[in-house]
């Protein structure tokens, strides 16, 4: 799109990512130019991976002892979506720390092979009370993030 | 709950409601308390029926000469809801005038026989360039809305 | 606007609120129409009671023994509002229970003297463990909510 | 805070910036862990850059011939925001090329001399109808943009 930015990102493939989350738009998420803002790009990433982390039992949000604090977001953006349009969201792990995961997540347009976002954001997990991070990660948690690091 | 409202609405039946729109929660619905903030409720009521009228070929955002503005909104609590629940959306016409709908919506959390909140709101039917309502709705809106006016 | 509503409410003026809070509008607020969504308004409403609450040392959200959980909320547009425009939420108390209150807000443009929105929503105050209803409400509320009973 | 994060960003000064613009939070902004969540942060540079553009007249959301597509955004968080803090948001232009700029926002609590986040966001200029990027930047962006270049 513009010369400036010549070693920009590229989009992914579905192949790229090894787990899918359906997730839907809302009224409210398209802005004045008729297309989802780009905020709710990030409601998306953290509704995707904290529905994996809690359905997979790692994550219990009101009383577990281990919380996710982000540190880190970015996205990249390939192409708009719009509501009433359902997004698949596909995540991985890219890079897994002693306390902390780095998540990339594919947001795709119903059919598109090629993702109109791309996104990752860094977790670090820490005590609830204490907001330390973690010594190492739980084993529920290691249990849900297996099947991202495929 | 407080002798002060006595005559307080009480929640409807899932028999109540003609037709059903499955919504998700996201994430950041849920505030300090743990539960979908009272705000998200009017999010979900705009994007069951804007998608209904959507779907139904009705609702044209981008281009449709006609658009819905709002001019009452309402909503009674009964029960919280919480992501990352699903919710089911009843919605129904509760009168429709020459150029204005009161829509009815109830939220329901899976499995759920009473619903968790109650609301309505009154989209007045205007031309998208001069706001004036319009004379009469137009042919796919009535056909849209048939269904929820059993 | 349309005959069916003939008793609809009328907008406040300025002199019918004891107690104003001055909120800003943000860009996402803005939805296709190019006007806020229905839905922000009522964020601003719970910011404006809120913040009131908090800086007169009634409400403490993180340790206090007495939270406002929402059961009733309402809203009438009368103008629209957008960003980047200022808004000046006037709010005062309209009916005080045992446990509950009774909030109604005036969301005015900068300059007019009719707001652009009325709304109410009520609170019902119960310790925050159990969720049942305080026999009374704290000196602390009672003193915030004094000027707002003017 | 983790081994596994050793050039991670670190947080900027007042200094780094040469404009700052007020910004609220709201009620609704905080998550269950009581802070701003994390998707927050974008709507607030989002803000504070457009309320900048528009009221230095270069930007015209409604009528203006040239609007901004966000391309990529990004934030490292250092430290933690809550309702009802204030928010100081620091801006400047990082980066400007023929139709893109590359914008750079700290948002600073209110007498903390470190930011709490930092992120930044790019921005294509594009031709309203066609999506197209334009030549060169209007001459109303270029001045509204100088103070930020400093």
């Amino acid at each position: 799109m513009t010369q400036e930015n010549e070693n920009r990102p590229q989009p992914l493939n579905r192949s790229d990512f090894p787990i899918f989350v359906a997730l839907q738009t809302r009224w409210m998420d398209n802005d004045i130019y008729g297309h989802l803002n780009n905020v709710i790009y990030y409601s998306l990433f953290d509704t995707a991976v904290n529905r994996w982390l809690i359905e997979q039992g790692a994550l219990d949000i009101h009383a577990g002892e281990v919380i996710g604090l982000v540190v880190e977001t970015h996205c990249n953006f390939f192409a708009s979506l719009a509501f009433p349009q359902q997004v698949e969201a596909g995540i991985r792990v890219a890079r897994r720390g002693r306390s902390s995961v780095r998540y990339e997540i594919g947001l795709f347009a119903e059919g598109e092979p090629l993702c109109a976002a791309l996104g990752h954001f860094v977790h670090v997990y820490v005590e609830r009370d204490s907001h330390r991070p973690v010594a190492q990660l739980p084993e529920a948690y290691l249990k849900a993030l297996a099947p991202l690091e495929r």
